[in-house]
């Protein structure tokens, strides 16, 4: 039994259950997440860099503006329709440097395995991280392997840190989204999370859902490049999905959202998923889909140009910032109601990544 | 049973424990961990920055000389005498920088967390870990916090990956060593090794060992400062001791090497340490000791720019590099003999950084 020491000297018993700990939720990319950023690494770590919480760090180094992104990625299964652990670790690392409107120039790729891992297992992960990797392109330039004991790992990890060269002029935000900027989605939502749902318990649902696991940076390139800076906000809603992803935008800008639910495209297997486990497809994660803000009048321009790339084939338009509710972000409904879109306090589904 | 197809068609069986699959000693820095990243990494994702196998891959960014370099930390235990898995893990990594000759000026901080850990603790290791990265200085601009279930990630886990910009004019690599080199180590060697043994093993020796882990840039800085592209390679003898460190660079510089037992600095604890369980210190991790190699005619004076500082007081000169024999290290002893230095296969003791 642990004890929290109140103000006045009190001792208040915390049952054992209470977060003195680490708890799944804190990886899910939702409240709990936040709560552990917020109140323990930026503290000790906190410096302006990395206090601005973008999906990426931007630095100046030597005159040149850098980017650089990490992720460990701990998914499981680490094979899943779709993609495995090493595409993912290569997406999901370039995605969080073209959020921030930046080229990759050169990746990173840190093991650590689990004694016991077949080979062959190994060398598949490995193929298809390399292909990934040559897709985008970006070059794996180094490189690290820690072997920890059975059990210890899960058969592996693996972190990607990313190094990117921002392309001159772009300057995307979670803190630039203004009212009146339209809100759009690059793609249909919800497949990586509900992919690996299915592969993780072993559900066969009407169709099979493949993740849409993928490298954004062909799409996110000429986005930037014809509307640069008017590109207010770009985010990949992975963890928490497109409800997380669009909270945080409308907390750093202190901007109200309204999302139209007719207009979100989620794909019939998805919401069928969704329907059968009592998951809400706003919540659940993408790895190959981004949001981007930017004025009204140019939405439809920006839509067409998504449109006309196989990876935004299913853009579209869902929802405009707005000044009112600062901070929330409200779904209409078909019906004429509106709800809350909350960020959730923990997990829909954890290690998703 | 697996199997194994031999060129003329036979099949020839492989006992259960051949390695088809990951075992400890392929973390070890050891030969075992050179086949896993020549059979596997390299085929897979190979291209020049990374065959080129430095501590940190050196890149041309924008006209800008990068390196780069990432290490993930599995360290068991977690905290230890003279230091902790944070600010190892800062350490370790601006110490790969600095070998390649680059002054760090960001880092990113990948964790994955055990469930159930207690925040006490992580409290601590951020806040170790945040002050090794005040005192190089070195900012921690990004970072990236996941969860996994009780029981697979040992407590944590911590990724760190390092920027650094190259010093004009320094150019050590470990294809430069050149006969007619003296081999000098910046100070006494094997403290890390064994202060991790001890704290595993509960075991007391006749004075407590402290881990040296230190970020050797403050010293390695006025050495490429004064003696420029004259240094021609520098390693941190990490996983595998000092023994591996300088078969590595013997191995791609194609030369022979020669040491002198006598002037190797052995702590009376780390050898009395060694007696007992049979280990050799030049085997044994080192996390704040590298290795100059430079001309014989510098070598005095480099040795006194490294004893007038606190990190180097101990630094020797302890060999030197020769034309016969390349490729490999030979020992002299104290008593006139000889013996060859080879790389361990696998491991004198896992899981060490």
């Amino acid at each position: 039994m642990t004890s929290v020491k109140l103000a006045a000297g009190l001792v208040c018993p915390v049952p054992a259950n209470a977060p003195d700990r680490v708890q799944l939720g804190h990886g899910s990319g939702g409240k709990l997440s936040a709560a552990l950023l917020q109140e323990r690494f930026l503290p000790g770590f906190g410096n302006p860099v990395l206090a601005a919480l973008g999906d990426a760090a931007v630095m100046d180094v030597a005159g040149v503006e850098l980017a650089i992104s990490t992720d460990s990625f701990v998914v499981s299964p680490l094979e899943f329709p779709g993609g495995d652990i090493g595409s993912l670790s290569v997406h999901g690392t370039v995605n969080d440097l073209a959020m921030m409107g930046a080229r990759p120039v050169g990746l990173s790729a840190g093991y650590i395995l689990e004694e016991g891992l077949p080979f062959e297992r190994l060398d598949r992960i490995i193929a298809s991280m390399a292909a990934a990797a040559r897709a985008v392109p970006v070059p794996i330039v180094t490189g690290d392997t820690k072997v920890v004991e059975r059990g210890k790992a899960d058969g592996l990890y693996i972190n990607t840190t990313g190094l990117g060269v921002r392309l001159p002029g772009a300057a995307p935000a979670p803190d630039r989204a203004q009212a009146g900027d339209a809100i759009l989605v690059s793609g249909p939502i919800g497949r990586h999370g509900m992919a690996i749902m299915a592969a993780r318990e072993g559900m066969a649902f009407e169709s099979s859902i493949e993740s849409d696991s993928a490298a954004l940076w062909p799409l996110v390139q000429p986005l930037l490049e014809q509307f640069g800076a008017e590109v207010h906000a770009l985010r990949d809603p992975t963890r928490g999905g497109v409800a997380s992803a669009l909270n945080e935008i409308a907390a750093a800008s202190e901007v109200g959202m309204v999302l139209e639910e007719g207009a979100i495209p989620i794909p019939g297997p998805v919401a069928a998923g969704c329907e059968m486990l009592g998951l809400d497809p706003l919540y659940v994660a993408n790895e190959g889909v981004f949001l981007a803000l930017l004025p009204r009048r140019l939405a439809v321009r920006a839509l067409a140009l998504l449109r006309s790339h196989p990876l935004g084939a299913g853009a579209a338009i869902i929802g405009r910032v707005v000044t009112t509710h600062p901070k929330f972000v409200i779904l209409e409904t078909g019906l004429g109601g509106t709800r809350i879109v909350d960020t959730l306090p923990g997990d829909q589904l954890p290690r998703i990544c």
